[in-house]
C-alpha cells in the first residue's frame, strides 16, 4: 500500500496516487500529470483510476488529459459531468489488497466524494480517508461558492457529513485532504500537512462546534472572495477540459517581436518580484509576482487572450506555463528572451514607479501630504487590522472598480508584504494613475510599530 | 510544520527531517546525508538537531557526518557514546512552533528513545511520535539483539513502553517509525509506511496482548537472524563513525587492473541478478545481487579488506557504493568499467554455473539424481515449510559451515526467489563445489504446484 | 556563433544545432528531438530552419516531428519529398551572421547536399562545413545503397564531390558529419569526432587517392550489407515520418499480462546482456543487447507487431524506446516489470543455453566434439580473419537463412565479442536448435592466443 | 580520442578533458571540478594527468583539487611552481593512441606552454593545438599583465610563438583556446568557439600583420585593465590553491541573522538584477549582477571578508557560490533566505535609488539640470565613443576614487547596458551620494538615437 502525495504550490493543491499490489488510483489529478506517470513507473504500478472528490472550482482538473495517457477510467459523484461515470457510495476501487470505497460527504458541493482507504492486509479498519474540500487540516471547506440560495443547506449537509460519515471512520484515521495551506478553498488552512481524525476532533475549531445551529451560523458568516475564474473552473470541471498532450511551449522573443504581439492585443505578464517591478517594467504590463500568481492571475486575466512573460529568465518559464495551464490559460504566446534591462538596451520604453517603506509613508501622512492608501488585501484581513485612514478595495476587484479611485493625488498601495501591493499598482499605473507601492505592507508596518485600527 | 522521510531502500531504514518556523532536526540520519541538506534548503530551514532513537545496529548513522556539515548538535538516550549529548525524557527540542519532546521507551535497547511531535499552532495534543525500533507499522522491535541474558528484561521493558508510554498519547497521533518493511530489525513490518496509535492497537499483533507475560514468551520463542555486522554497527554508533566528507569514488578499472587488483587480495563483489551471474562470472567472485545487498552484505563481506565491484555498468556504481557506505564498507576501490562480456573479450577466465528451474529440479530428483538441495532461507521461512529432503544452512552462515555440506555430489542452491540462492552458489562454488542455483526458488516451486512439507 | 552537437549513441547520428544572432537551424534531426528545443530555449534561440542533408536510410529523421513543435521550415536537396520544400545550391539560410549556403555534394545519394557555414562577423571564409554521409572523418559515404546499377556513377559523383566541392573549401575548414564510429553508413568512420578538410587530405585513405578511377574501384569493391530496414526509413524519409507527439510509453506488466501478450502475436526482445540472456530468459524471446540494438533491431524486428521488452530494469525502458522510435519502431507495448527472477518465481518457464569461452570451444573441438561454429559476424570481418572449419552467416541473415544450419548437432554461435552471438544463439534457439554462445567472441579467441586463419 | 569541452561562463574560461583509449588529461581545469570526474566516468576513462598552459591570472586553478581527487599529476611549463612537476618542450603524454605534446610558446607569460595533440591512430599530423592564452579565436592573448618592463619583451615572444610554434602545425589544425569571448584576457575575442590554424591565419586580425616591429607596436598601444584580483590569482596558482574537498555550503539566514553578520563586518552581495537592486535592496550593500560577477567581483570584493548574498532565490546559490569560488572567494558564509521583500516585511530599511532612461537623461541635460553624468565603463569603450560632458572613472577605479566624484549634485552612473551601471551606483550610494542609474546604457542611448561623441 504505496501513498504519494502531489502539491501543486501556490493553489496549495494536493493529489495523491494510491498503489496496491499491482494498479493504482489517482485522486483528483492536476492537470500537468506526467509525474502521477513516473511515480507509477519507478513503483511498478499501472494508473487504472482516477477519482474526483468534486467538480473543483480552484483549478481545472487534469482526469481527461491523465485519462487520455492511461486509458484509466474517470470517476465522479453523484452529478451530470459530461466525461467518465458516477460511482456511489460504498462502491469499491479493489487495487489489490488497498481497496478505496466511496463516501458521501456533501457540503462543499452537493456531489462532493469522500475515499475511504482500506488495507485488507492489516484488517478492516479504515486506515485513511481522502476527504476533498470536506474536511482540511484545522479547516473544513467552504460552503458560500454555489450562492445564497444554498449557502445554508449546504453548511446544515457538511456539518452532517463531518459528524456522520467522517468522525465515525474512528480518531486513528489519518486524513488526506486536497488542500493545504494557502489555498483560496478554505480560509485558514493549517500549514501541517498530516493529520487524523482523532486531532482534527481536537484542535479543529469548525469540529469542535458540537451543535449544528452553531455551525451553520459560523459557515453564514464567513467573508471569503470568490474569485471570478472559478466559475470557468467549474464549467470546465463539468464540460470536460481540452487535452493537452504537451505543456505549451511559449517562444522566447526579442524586445521588437515581444513589442509587436503586445500590441496585437496581447497580455504582458510581469512574474518579477515587486522590487524588478518598481524598478522597472515594459509598460502596460501588469505585475502578478510568481508567488501570488496561482491565487491571482483568475482574478486578472482575462482568458483566451494571448499571454506573453516577463520572468527573471528562461527557466523561470516552464514553471509559470504550470501554473497557468492549471488553472486554464493555455494561450502562453511567448517570453521576453530578453531581461527588462535588454529590453531598455534595444531601446524601448521602461517604466517604474517608487517603492515607499511603512515608516516613510506614515511620516508623509503625518506630514500631511496628499496621497490616497489603497489596501488591497482580503476582506478578512482588512476586517482584523488596517491602517487608519485607508481605502479598501481587494486586489482582486481593483480592475473593475478604478473609477472609485481618487485621481488627483498619488495611490499608495498596500497589502500584508507587497506582493500583491505590485499586482494594485500595476492595474491603476495602467489606468493613468501616479502610484507608489508599499514595500513589506502591513507587515513591516506593524514591524515597525507603527499604529493600525482593528 | 514540516516532516519529510528519507528512506534507505534496502535496510528499509526511514529517517525524518523535522522543522519548525526556521530550524529543522533529523531523526535518525544516514551516513549519505547531503540529501537532508538539500530539503532543508529548499524549505529555508538550518538543521540545528540531530536526534537518535538508539545506538542502532543495522547502519551507521549519519550523526558525525551530518553534525561536521551543518553543526547541529547530537542527542542520543541514556548511554555512554563518545560523541554528542545526552537527552532526557521530558527535554523537548523547540524548533518554533515546532516541538520534539524526549520520551523514554526502552525495550529494543535500555536508551531507546521516541520523540512525540508537537504542533504548538494547533494545539496541546501529540500530533506524532518518532518511535525509532520501539514500535513499528504492525510490528514492534526485536528485544533479543543485546543477547540472552538481558531479552526477557528488555521485552518486559518494551512492553510497559508500549503500553505505558506510547498507547497513551491518543488514538489519533501518527507514528513515524524507524523501519518499514524489509528490514532486519523488525519481523514482519507492514508495507505501508503510515499509521496512527490507533490503527495499531486494532492492527498491530503485538500490541493487541493485553497481558505482559503472553507479550514477554511471544518475544522469547521469535526465531531471528542477528548479522554478523550488527556489531561492527554498534561499535561505530557508539564510539563515533568515521566522516567521510563525500562519498568514496572507485575507480573504473580495465580487466588487467581489475585482475591484479584481485589478485592482490580484493573481495570482487558481484551485484548483477542471478541470471548474469549464473550466465558468466569473474571467477572468485562473490554473488550479492543489489536487490539484497543491503540486507546480505554484512553477513559476508570483510571490513577492512578493498572491494572492487561488478555491475550492469557505471551508472550503478553510485548506488552500490552508497549501500556499502551505509553499512561501515568504506573501502570501494574500483569497478569493472567494462563488462562480463568485455572481460571475456580480453581474454580472461569466466566462470558460470547452470540455473534450474524448480520443475526441472524436482523432475531430477524424481529421477534419483544425487543431488543436495540446500535450504539457505532465514530460520524463519524454514521453519514454516520446505521442500522435503532439503538440507539446511542460512546463507549467512553458509561461507562459516561450508565444511557440513557433502562435497561428492552437485549442490542446487535455493532460496525463495534465486537471489540469496545466487549468493550461496557462488560462496559453495568458490569452494569447489559444483551448484546449481533454483531461479525462482520456493516462489516458483509453489507456483509450479510441486510439494513442500511443513 | 554556436554549433551544438547532439550524437544519438549507436547509430552513431550526429545531428547539429546551429545557431546566429536570434535563430538556429537543425541539421538532420533525430525523432526523439526535444533536446533541440531545450538547447535553443537555453540559447536564446528561435528554431527556423531544418535542413536535410540527404533522404537517410538509416534512421527515421525528426524533421517533422519538430517542425510540428516549432513551424520551422524543413529544407531538402534536389528529390521529390512528400514534405518541406527543395533548396537549390548556392541558396542561403541566413540565421544573424551565421549563414549556411547548400552544396551540392551528390555520391552517397543524388541528392546529397552538404551545407558551408560562414561566420560573417569573422570574413568571408568557409568556417565549416556539414557533409552529412559525404565525407566523415577518416572515411567517405557508402555509395552502394541505391543498388548495383548505380553503385559504378554514385562513386564517380562521390569523388567529384570530394575534389570539387569539399576540398575547394580550404584546408582550415572544420567538417562536421553526419556519423561517428559504429555507423552503418560508412566502413571505418574513425572515433574522433573533430577534423578538417587539411586533416581529412592527410589521413583520410579515400580521400588520399588522387586517381578517379582508383577511387571509383574501391567503392565498388567494397563489401557492405545493407541492413533490411534501411528501405521502410528511406521510404518514410520520402513520404514523411507520423508525427508522435510524445515518446510512447510502455505499459509496466507483470508475468500474466506479458504471457498473454506474448501468445497474442508481440515478439518479446530481450536487450540485457549476453550473461543475463544465456543465465534465463523468456522463452521464445530475441536477444538483442542494447549495446547492439540500434545496428541490429532493424535487421531482426518485424515492423508493425507489438513489441514487448525484458530490460535490466524500468530505467533502462525510456533509452530503449528512444533507440526504437530512431528506426521507425513506434510498437513498444509493454516491458516486464518483474525481472526474469520475478519472473520465474510467478511459475513461468524460463530457458537458458550455455555461454563458453574460446578455450574450452577450442579444447572441445579439438576433441572431437561434433559442433558446427557459426560465424555471424559481418562479411568484412569474416573476411579479415576467422576461426578454421567455422561456418558463416551474418547475425542479420541468420533468421532467413536457417535451414543452412545443420540440425544434427549444437550450434556454438560466434561473434567479435558475445553481443551478436547472443542474438544469432537466440535465434537458432527459437528454431529448436540446441546453442552455445562464444562468450568474448573472436576478441576473446585472439587474446586467449588461439589460431585464426586469414 | 575524445575532447570534451568545460565552459565556465562568465569568465569565459575553457577547459578540456582529453581522452585516450583509457586515460584522460585535464587542461586547465577550474576549481568545481567534480564536472571532469562525471566526464571521465561515463567515457570510462581515467585521469592521470593535469596539464596548465600556464599559470593563469583570471581564475583560481583547479589542478591542487583535482589532483587530490584523482591522484593525477600536475604538469607545467618552466616557472617555479610550489606543486606539481614540470613538463619541457617535446615531452609528451601518452593517453593511449592520443599523445599530448608540449610546445613552448611564451608571449602571455614566459612559461606559456601549447599542448599539440596527436591521433595516433590516425597519422602523424597534428590534429589539434591547446594554445591556453597564446592564441584565441580572432584575437591573441594579453601582453600587458606582468608590468610594462616586461611588455615589450613579452609582445616579440609572442610573435614567435605564433609564427614559429603555432602557424607551422599547419593550417587544418584545430586550435583549442583557453578562453571565450568576454574573458578579460584578450580584447575581442571571437563568440565563435570553433577555429583553426588556417581560419585565424585569414581571420584573426593580430595574425595578419606579417611584420614583428608592427606586431609589437599594436601590443604596445593596447589598451585594458588589469583587475586588481589578478595578482591573488597568480599568487594562489604558483604557491598552491587550498583544496576545498566540496564547494562551501552558505546558510540559509533570516533578516535578523543576516542583519547581524552584516554589522560584524560581513561584505552584503547583491546579484540581482539592476532593475531589482534599484527598487530596493539592503542598505550598505554593493551590487554586482550576476551576468558581470564573474569579471567584476574582482575589482570591488575584498579577499578574506564573509559575503553574504542577496540572490533572487535559494536556487541562485550554488551558481554564485562556485562563481566566487573560482575566484578564490571562499568565505561565503550566507544568504537571505527571504527575498528583499521578506526583509522589508520583517521591519529591516530597505534602500533604492531611481533608474533613468536615456531619453529621460538627455532631457533632463538639456533642461540645465545640475547631474554628473559618471561613465565607469572600460577605457576601450569609453575612448570608443562617449556621451558629451560626462566625467569618466572604470567600475573598477570607482570605490577608490570616490573622492574625484562631486558630492554637490546627483550622479547618473552610465554603462553600456546598466549592469555595471548598478555597480557603480551602489558604491557611491554607499559613500552618501545621491544615485540614479541608466537602465540600458549607452546602448540604449544610441538606439534611442541621441548624440553621442568620438
Amino acid at each position: 500500500l504505496l501513498v504519494k502525495k502531489v502539491k501543486a504550490e501556490g493553489l496549495a493543491h494536493l493529489s495523491y496516487l494510491v498503489g496496491g499490489t499491482r494498479q493504482a488510483a489517482v485522486i483528483d489529478p492536476r492537470r500537468d500529470c506526467q509525474t502521477y506517470l513516473d511515480i507509477a513507473d519507478r513503483a511498478g504500478l499501472r494508473i487504472t483510476n482516477i477519482l474526483e472528490t468534486h467538480r473543483n472550482e480552484d483549478y481545472v482538473t487534469g482526469s481527461r488529459e491523465l485519462e487520455s495517457l492511461t486509458g484509466a477510467e474517470v470517476l465522479h459523484g453523484d452529478l451530470d459531468f459530461d466525461y467518465g461515470k458516477r460511482i456511489e457510495e460504498g462502491e469499491e476501487v479493489d487495487l489489490g489488497e488497498t481497496v478505496l470505497r466511496a463516501l458521501a460527504t456533501p457540503g462543499h458541493t452537493p456531489e462532493s466524494m469522500s475515499y475511504v482507504l482500506y488495507d485488507r492486509s492489516a484488517g478492516p479498519q479504515a486506515v485513511g480517508v481522502f476527504t476533498g474540500d470536506a474536511l482540511f487540516v484545522g479547516e473544513v471547506g467552504r460552503t458560500d461558492l454555489l450562492g445564497k440560495e444554498v449557502k445554508r443547506d449546504l453548511a446544515s449537509q457538511l456539518y452532517d457529513s463531518l459528524h456522520i460519515k467522517l468522525i465515525p471512520l474512528g480518531p486513528g484515521t489519518i486524513i488526506y485532504p486536497a488542500h493545504g495551506a494557502g489555498s483560496a478553498c478554505g480560509g485558514s488552512i493549517s500549514n501541517r500537512e498530516e493529520s487524523t481524525i482523532g486531532l482534527e476532533m481536537e484542535q479543529n475549531k469548525a469540529l469542535r462546534i458540537r451543535s449544528k445551529e452553531e455551525f451553520v451560523e459560523m459557515k453564514m458568516n464567513e467573508l471569503m472572495e470568490k474569485p471570478f475564474y472559478f466559475e470557468k473552473m467549474e464549467d470546465l470541471n463539468l464540460h470536460g477540459q481540452p487535452v493537452l498532450g504537451r505543456l505549451p511551449h511559449p517562444e522566447g522573443m526579442l524586445a521588437k517581436e515581444f513589442q509587436e504581439r503586445a500590441e496585437r492585443g496581447a497580455t504582458v505578464l510581469d512574474v518579477r518580484s515587486p522590487t524588478s517591478f518598481a524598478g522597472g517594467h515594459v509598460p502596460g504590463s501588469i505585475s502578478i509576482p510568481k508567488e501570488v500568481l496561482p491565487n491571482y492571475a483568475g482574478w486578472v486575466l482575462e482568458y483566451g487572450r494571448d499571454i506573453l512573460l516577463v520572468t527573471d529568465g528562461p527557466d523561470d518559464v516552464e514553471d509559470i506555463v504550470r501554473i497557468l495551464v492549471r488553472i486554464g490559460y493555455d494561450t502562453v504566446a511567448g517570453h521576453l528572451v530578453e531581461s527588462v534591462e535588454g529590453w531598455a538596451k534595444a531601446g524601448y520604453k521602461v517604466q517604474g514607479f517608487p517603492l515607499v517603506t511603512p515608516r516613510e509613508l506614515y511620516h508623509s501622512l503625518s506630514e500631511g501630504e496628499n496621497l490616497t492608501v489603497m489596501d488591497v488585501r482580503t476582506r478578512r484581513e482588512w476586517v482584523e487590522e488596517r491602517v487608519d485612514g485607508s481605502m479598501y478595495i481587494f486586489a482582486g476587484y481593483l480592475k473593475g472598480n478604478v473609477d472609485e479611485v481618487p485621481r488627483d493625488r498619488p495611490v499608495a498601495v498596500l497589502c500584508s508584504s507587497g506582493l500583491r501591493g505590485s499586482l494594485g499598482a500595476s492595474i491603476l499605473q495602467n489606468q493613468g494613475y501616479e502610484v507608489l507601492n508599499v514595500l513589506g505592507g502591513t507587515g513591516a508596518w506593524k514591524r515597525s510599530g507603527l499604529p493600525m485600527v482593528k
